[in-house]
């Protein structure tokens, strides 16, 4: 088609330099070859047919969730007690009806739902994955009462991409309920490493969302090199299980070295591993003393990330942690927790 | 500190591998040393006590603006009928009341001023330089009337920073009137060639920014990598003012090329060169016989990023366009404009 390469190569200059911006606005100038690449790969993940990248996970929920509820005439928002402050934001930007069910509470979200009228445009939205207790949503109950209510459902799997499901399309691929799920939501910024966000769904929906949010319209594209990353690491994890396997193996060591020293381990089926302080002064203090005195970093986590009263050292392994880490681990935590005079684990958590 | 290095490296890797994300969020793993000084030369560019890093230009404006106005009590938001969408979602959210005065028009925003009450706190907001018209907002007589009134500025150097002042400071920089503005922000995405955006002022908005803003304390930090590259360019041209010479040049050139092919060319004092098509399809259309038949790629700018019946390529010359390319434009603009029958310059355009 280019008549003239090197006339457009300067032109393009033109957005990529001081013009609209080193990767200009999406329907701008921004839209890069990788970029397109990175959006295949991301509908490929989630066997979806498109893909639509934003400029970070928290942006993608933040502009997504509101553009697809407004899309929906008079459409009425049932939110996950527990969802994301990005998910809660976007909600609250919906600007429609709202109801939040219990956490994970498959009868209150029912309740919810048959009071609602049949004929109402309803959008459930959920985590997978719940990244401060580290538990999983029931994806296909809550399908199943999807189709019964005739229910759209939007999923956050930004603690799960990359790390659950055979290919790394998380917990939804792992339970084969990928496909009866609307919109599935990533992020590139965790297991792959990199940094971005993005849906899939249908191609309809995306390029609702693309034609219609604003976060993603007025913003500047992901430059190529970045997209370029990204794709191939989730090319990486799509083929390699190796990291899966481990990253479980680590985590299920964690938890059973922690367990056995008698530290108060909240129960996980994942690979974070919570441990309850309950102190948000303690918290801080316990953070402190691990890295002055051992030499190890690990964040304190306070509201307004968890409740007040539920502070906690939140351990998540990696891959690449070995056995005399993880024990080096455990010996410092029970000095500090003795320092400190924390509470050790309650009897009936150790008999669990 | 660290007495086990070793230790510590495998822990933060806990938070940049499979954990808390790549980079994680500030608050708890995310600010690495190159984020830091990166916010330390942000902060000296613009001549203020601190800056704070975002995601992106949109996001800093977007969750900045409304976290600002929050903190201030009964807070009034004065707003220039043409800033960018990510203010406007920023005031959205702010949810408090907002009055748009008309674009750069001094008398209507003293009229707004003067009648609202004098011991209300209030916040004015403008862009320094408009990207779709290429004008300037006459800052020293905005902060005049800031000093009357008792008002807080806030001015978006998106389109400037980098490209304007003796360091790249932006038109506040230019005009000395940096010191006189409260709030600066900018972008890393233009001039910088990087990505990622940021605001910059006292010491105590700073921190209460980054202390209640939700879309800086939930969201990912920026990697290292992506930080020491925007340092490095803000670097350069702090030093360097080939590139805004150059730059201008670039940009006079082109206007005088294409006002004297008789195109109509809107008036603008800065890089930017609009030129008016007025026509949604036909603005699409030139773009594309420009780009299939002259190997030229401008886009077409329609609505909703300017209003209908004010659509137009947007040429944005770069310091590396030569005369030869500009004439080259020229020309095609020209074929372009004679294929399409679109309007030449009006009269009394040419006897500006």
């Amino acid at each position: 088609m280019a008549q003239h390469p090197k006339v457009i190569g300067a032109m393009v200059d033109v957005a990529a330099r001081m013009g609209t911006g080193a990767g200009g606005t999406r329907n701008i100038a921004g839209t890069n070859h990788p970029l397109v690449e990175l959006e295949r790969e991301l509908a490929d993940l989630h066997g979806k047919p498109a893909a639509l990248l934003f400029t970070s996970g928290y942006v993608s929920n933040q502009t997504g969730i509101p553009t697809i509820a407004k899309l929906l005439p008079n459409c009425l928002i049932l939110s996950d007690a527990l969802n994301h402050n990005s998910m809660i934001e976007g909600v609250r930007q919906a600007g429609c009806d709202k109801q939040v069910w219990r956490h994970n509470d498959l009868a209150h979200l029912e309740e919810l739902l048959k009071a609602a009228d049949p004929a109402r445009p309803k959008l459930i939205i959920f985590e997978s994955l719940y990244s401060m207790d580290g538990d999983i949503a029931p994806i296909h109950a809550i399908c199943d009462l999807a189709d019964k209510y005739n229910a759209m459902t939007y999923v956050d799997e930004v603690h799960a991409v990359g790390m659950y499901g055979p290919r790394g399309g998380g917990v939804s691929e792992r339970e084969g309920a990928a496909a009866r799920i609307d919109v599935i939501e990533g992020t590139l910024a965790k297991a792959f490493g990199c940094l971005g966000g993005y849906i899939t769904g249908s191609a309809e929906l995306i390029d609702a969302v693309r034609s219609y949010a604003p976060g993603f319209i007025f913003t500047t594209a992901l430059p190529p090199a970045i997209c370029a990353a990204a794709t191939a690491a989730i090319r990486h994890l799509k083929a390699s299980q190796w990291e899966r396997d481990r990253h479980q193996d680590r985590a299920a060591r964690v938890k059973a070295v922690l367990n056995a020293a008698g530290l108060p381990v909240m129960p996980s089926s994942t690979h974070i591993v919570p441990v309850l302080i309950g102190d948000a002064e303690k918290c801080k203090m316990a953070s402190d003393m691990l890295l002055a005195d051992h030499g190890i970093y690990i964040q304190p986590i306070n509201y307004p990330t968890v409740p007040r009263g539920e502070e906690r050292l939140r351990i998540t392994p990696s891959p690449y942690h070995d056995d005399v880490l993880i024990d080096q681990l455990a010996e410092a935590l029970v000095e500090v927790w003795e320092r400190l005079q924390l509470p050790k684990r309650r009897q009936q958590m150790a008999a669990e």
